[in-house]
């Protein structure tokens, strides 16, 4: 985006909505502002987490919501529909809210948008819906004339009952860092599919609700979770960026301990992008206090979407908000990307 | 819309998103389907009220969703913003629940959007919550590519505890019908707008969070309220077909009692609209056991939003799903709209 980033002009660029710190600048100074300044006993705006958690007696209501503009609409491993239940299941989960109580649904639809796609759209919905134990309890449908929408929104937002709530900035020095799986595999998937790679092995898209698989974990280890986020727009890095910031603690990253498939590292070398930067739809990164790693990551293993999970990093004392990576040959600098380097990546 | 509304050809159609007959099929046909029968102690999907309500304990949580694609965004009385607020609050005042808990809201913006507009849809969607006693606890922005989007969308979804939950489909034979207020403002200020008709007093929009003109009238009249509904796209005529339909009642209106103001009247005759069929954002049609109908008037009236309530008709027991217009110079069945005659009115 190079100049166009820098630019501005007091117009949205596609930067600030790409997930990295020029969206988080723009929220800061448009979306939130003093009259937002968190009530009491809510974990609200101001945090700026996957969701809001409000207190309601002994336990937290947590809500989320995110509007899915993917482009294309239907990708190897997925689609918007499937993207839609996960990825507000996903905000719910990472919250610590395991069992989603119910999804709104409200989808924009641009007029002539074919009514096959939108029944392929629905029924992947219910079927990521069945795997995540949630169903679509309101909806909303609104339609755009041909020419002013480039083909379907959707926007799902989410309800959950927790007893506990984990945020993104819980980590402490000396807590390791868990992935849950392979990296970047969303982001390059859709890339490659808009490219027209032609590859052997497609790479497929890894978005999947992860609310079973955090609730063994956090059944499991009480307490050993210090902080948890799905790193999607942005990558891994810009998770890690945030949570390291929020909390105060710098990253030391291992990078031959980071799971990456072939097929991605591939692609990312086709495109020139970094997965470290590429989407994430179905992964979720845990601070995990070190003597329970060993256990977290067995759990995680035990579960059809943790299989790869592994320790990639630690978090340090010094430089808090800043990622060290350790490449085997040295160590760099993971610079906070200013976006995804791709618009309509979810 | 004529030709094209009765073509289709397996292509999504303006009508499908227009809030009457066509939307109303579509959502029965795709959306909904025995995969979403409503759970026990949940006035669910199936219902197709305005919202969701969900048994919990000795309360029901209330949620509901609408993402607004209004065109303009800026128009006499409002802006979008001042709509998203007010919509999701109406829909969850119209089911009982009028202390919103938390609203989410999900931007989608053009790319090269000003930034100065988006600030003052912000201020207003600010003021709108102030006015309604909520915040927004959470939200999501998302960019567009330029030519990908025209201009902005914005969802909202509300939350809300009510102890009892008022549906849509309560009416009874006897039941009067009362309005809150002069009919059609909104769609026929936003037809104007668009048409730039140049009127000597422009025509607003009434968009307004109804909710504490609602809680005047359901704290002082217990049981009183039968049904209510916000008629929005697809008018007064939509929301009362929809009312009466899934309340096995026929609905005999006075049209000399339908408030309408002189301003939306003359539009709506330079425009050949129907006010009965244009769009509301700020009043309710609520149906009311017929010894407590002048008391209910009379609260509404006491209230800022509603001083120009009124009794407009009776539910029949014969001819359920019909609407009988009598004009002072004979009766009309008033049909159902396919669907709003404005694509983008909310």
């Amino acid at each position: 985006m190079g100049d166009q980033a820098i630019a501005g002009n007091g117009r949205i660029l596609l930067k600030h909505g790409a997930g990295g710190r020029a969206m988080r600048d723009l929220i800061r100074q448009i979306f939130l502002s003093d009259a937002d300044a968190p009530l009491s006993d809510m974990i609200g705006p101001g945090a700026m987490d996957d969701g809001a958690a409000l207190r309601l007696g002994d336990q937290w209501l947590v809500i989320t919501t995110d509007s899915y503009v993917i482009q294309p609409p239907f990708f190897p491993g997925g689609d918007i529909g499937r993207l839609a239940i996960a990825g507000t299941v996903n905000d719910l989960a990472m919250m610590g809210a395991t069992e989603p109580l119910a999804l709104t649904c409200a989808v924009v639809i641009e007029e002539g948008f074919a009514r096959r796609d939108l029944e392929r759209i629905q029924e992947s919905m219910r079927a990521a819906c069945r795997q995540a134990g949630v169903a679509v309890v309101t909806g909303d449908t609104k339609v755009m004339g041909r020419g002013e929408l480039d083909g379907i929104i959707i926007n799902t937002a989410g309800v959950a009952f927790t007893r506990e709530v984990i945020t993104d900035r819980g980590l402490k020095p000396g807590d390791r860092i868990v992935v849950t799986g392979t990296i970047g595999d969303h982001g390059l998937a859709v890339m490659a599919c808009r490219h027209d790679l032609g590859l052997d092995t497609p790479l497929c898209s890894d978005v999947a609700p992860l609310n079973s698989m955090v609730r063994v974990v956090l059944e499991g280890a009480d307490g050993a979770v210090s902080a948890m986020k799905d790193p999607t727009r942005g990558g891994l890095a810009s998770a890690l960026h945030e949570m390291a910031e929020k909390s105060g603690v710098g990253i030391e990253l291992d990078q031959a301990a980071i799971p990456l498939r072939q097929e991605t590292l591939a692609v990312s070398e086709l495109l020139g992008i970094d997965p470290l930067l590429a989407a994430n739809e179905g992964k979720a990164v845990l601070g995990v206090r070190a003597e329970a790693a060993a256990e977290v990551v067995a759990a995680l293993r035990g579960h059809p979407l943790g299989m790869q999970a592994a320790v990639i990093g630690t978090c340090v004392a010094e430089r808090p908000g800043v990622i060290v990576l350790d490449t085997g040959f040295g160590r760099r600098i993971l610079n906070e990307p200013e976006g995804e380097p791709l618009p309509r990546i979810c």
